[in-house]
């Protein structure tokens, strides 16, 4: 029934996280979107505007005439760092809860924002990176730590990414960190015959970055143990990765009545 | 320090997993070897019977008197089943913890012996399996299951293997069952050209069997999201891949004041 | 210098191969677009149509005029089976060497465009798929059947494809058995537990089908013998993935005097 | 029938690859073991030396003795590089064809040998390699260099090789460089955040060498293209995977009429 829909505005729908977001709403029979709001384009269809002929709901260019109007459960925020936090503040003031997509928040704001939410009981979650697959391969990796110290990461990127190691991996060694005996792995007598071979040392661990054509984005992690591996690998083909994360954090924020930072806190 | 170093004595040690127990404890600077327990070959030297000549401990054919001599911390077995249950009352009456390898405990023995250990405090673990990288992979393939409700499995191992699938496969399908939204997975429309192509089917799930010479042991879990895919898999190369179980167990036991049963029930 | 550029018509340039042929060509300097063709929009420009600003050739609605306007080395045609026929005989009529990506050529069609091409010593390749890596990983799973004759395929695509197995496993399978002893496969005594376990049964090898969101078209073949594995694996991420080969095709009938049918027979 | 059976000798049947030869022969249905060579054991059954209840030969010190007593049609050596000389030179007198697996022949050498073999129509192999999976894979992987240039290596070896990268990986990048146009692949601009993150550079390409215990012998090469990857892959799990080449090169023999240097140059 509709009315158990649960309704939603997306704020930057015409970007690139927002478009994805308006499809999975549109193709996820639980979620309704009832209003987007964007610095333009007044009034008309965002179904319109996107070439997407099963959406239908109407553009706002003000975001409390859009609450008032619309009286959403949840808005869904991709803009910019800036009107993210004028949005978050909006949104607490007409009670709405939040998932906020953009990045640029200080541990202070986060902290002022959290105290107005809890005193509503109003949940919120705020997260840099919705990939939830890429968030479970930081933890089972850094689990698997405890008993497997001898680990090696291997990321694979297209070759037009110019840093290397991966942000990612960079982030998923210094998890892995935290849990793992303090080791320097590999034979003491080791000897790069050209060199590089045996990667970025990170910690005593080793950090492998492959690009090539054809690759998008890919982390394995090994960790090896006597006569065992145990390998943990993400394949990220294409932006709809990020939707699972953001479609399940929706859910969760409808349970919730504080304001939580980071995919990874509310994954169990 | 050597006092410092944890005691062991190991029943069965001239057996599969009994021998690579002791080649283990002979690399591992924490563990100190004092005794054996075997049915034959009293006062001879264990290092000598395995032909191993880094190690030095005497066979012991009566367990009782092996303990009031060497006094051990720990006691290792991997006997068979009736014999595993007398060694077990053994070293409860003498205080000193184990770490059981052998099967067949029923759950009424299981708490029998614990009741009895949990009025001594004194630690121990029962555990049919101790390849901790294989109970890792079903652990986390059920904390997965939760945001990634599609998954297939894929054992591998060698031709000489009768049974598909394999117990493990099918071990962790009701493990990951038991955190997974139940749904029948692939096209509603789907069509098997050749019967057998998609595979098992449990509870919706997949499970496919590969059988080559070469292959040892293997398992991948993949499970797919919108745009990405989880895959986890655990390599057992040879039953050296048993010995980060029995270490972690040995280590755990001299930290537990009851019984517990399952290496899962361990790791955490 | 542009005078060396191969000059190349492009036939059904707004379809889904005919527009990456077109973006292909705008990023690779060896070549030159010189024109396309198309039923409409005479004179304008397919860079304008096709939303690419680094692109600028005439659409010509007749294939002849074009032709004789642009003079092109070769026509590379993406339409249906009918019109690359009939582009295919106006390009030997002109003298003009052709890579014909269209299906629907019976073998009298293809021998009879082949006599008119070897009098005129004129090159071009016919090919219904221009997969390169998919038809390398065809051709060496053949030759390493010959020494590892146990053999399973694993294909894995996306959870919207209805049948299984996959059309290039069984094409594979086909062609792997031309150059593989006989045999059955797996333990004589082998038993599924569970039906569908091991998969479908070809010529006594075994294929899996594994179908999952966020996968795309992937194979993997593996070869095993004692103590060893061989896998041979191809990612197909996106339709790009055709271009590799279009161009290889593109440069091999510069140097070709005869009609070649099939991408596999022009790679050695 | 017994008589059709290939009567084959094994010298240095106690080693670790002329232990795994004779298991080899044992399993294998069209070959006999006729007599051993060894420089001790003058008279013993080499199955009672290598407890093997199902092997039945006697051990010869004199290697003439042997030939002219059991009449072999191919001598196996896996000796060392002297006496695997004066043992090739034994059969080539005696008229016996020949595998030899020991190292340390000069290219003169090699071709004296070939002379006189090629006099007497006599086919023999010198191999210093017998991994025909490993052997495949550089070819494959030099043959498809020619239409994917964007190649990197993976090789995976146990924590206790001390050498990275591994002298097969080099040599793959040897081969496949002799078949891939010259290019400097990764972004013009790429920086490695971490010094080694890229792996070792060879010709352009990238190497990366991964140590974990838990590892045996592994090495992947991935050739990247537009959309697509091309992933071919060799596990050497334990000694047995010399065996498949080892028999190859013994069928292999009985149809030559002279001597080839290389595993790679009987594979076709």
């Amino acid at each position: 029934m509709s009315e158990e829909r649960t309704k939603l505005v997306v704020a930057g729908a015409r970007g690139r996280m927002g478009s994805e977001t308006v499809k999975m709403i549109a193709r996820t029979p639980e979620f309704e979107l009832v209003g987007v709001v964007d610095h333009k384009y007044e009034g008309e269809n965002i179904g319109d505007l996107l070439n997407l002929s099963s959406i239908d709901a109407k553009v706002y260019t003000d975001i409390e005439q859009c609450f008032s109007s619309v009286k959403p459960d949840v808005l869904i925020d991709f803009t910019h760092p800036e009107i993210g936090k004028q949005h978050l503040q909006a949104a607490i003031d007409y009670g709405i809860k939040t998932v906020i997509g953009t990045s640029g928040f200080t541990s202070e704001e986060v902290e002022t924002f959290k105290k107005q939410m809890d005193e509503k009981q109003l949940g919120g979650i705020i997260a840099p990176n919705f990939a939830i697959g890429a968030v479970l391969l930081m933890k089972f990796s850094s689990m698997a730590a405890k008993y497997f110290p001898d680990i090696e990461i291997i990321e694979m990127h297209h070759d037009q990414k110019k840093d290397a190691p991966s942000g990612t991996a960079v982030k998923t060694a210094e998890l892995v960190q935290t849990n793992r005996e303090q080791k320097h792995q590999g034979h003491p007598e080791e000897k790069e015959l050209i060199p590089g071979a045996r990667g970025a040392e990170f910690d005593g661990m080793r950090i492998h970055s492959v690009r090539l054509p054809g690759l998008i984005a890919h982390q394995e992690v090994l960790l090896g143990g006597d006569g065992e591996l145990l390998t943990l690998r993400h394949d990220s083909m294409n932006r709809q990765s990020f939707m699972t994360g953001v479609a399940y954090s929706v859910r969760t924020v409808m349970t919730l009545n504080t304001l939580i930072y980071g995919l990874e806190n509310i994954l169990d």
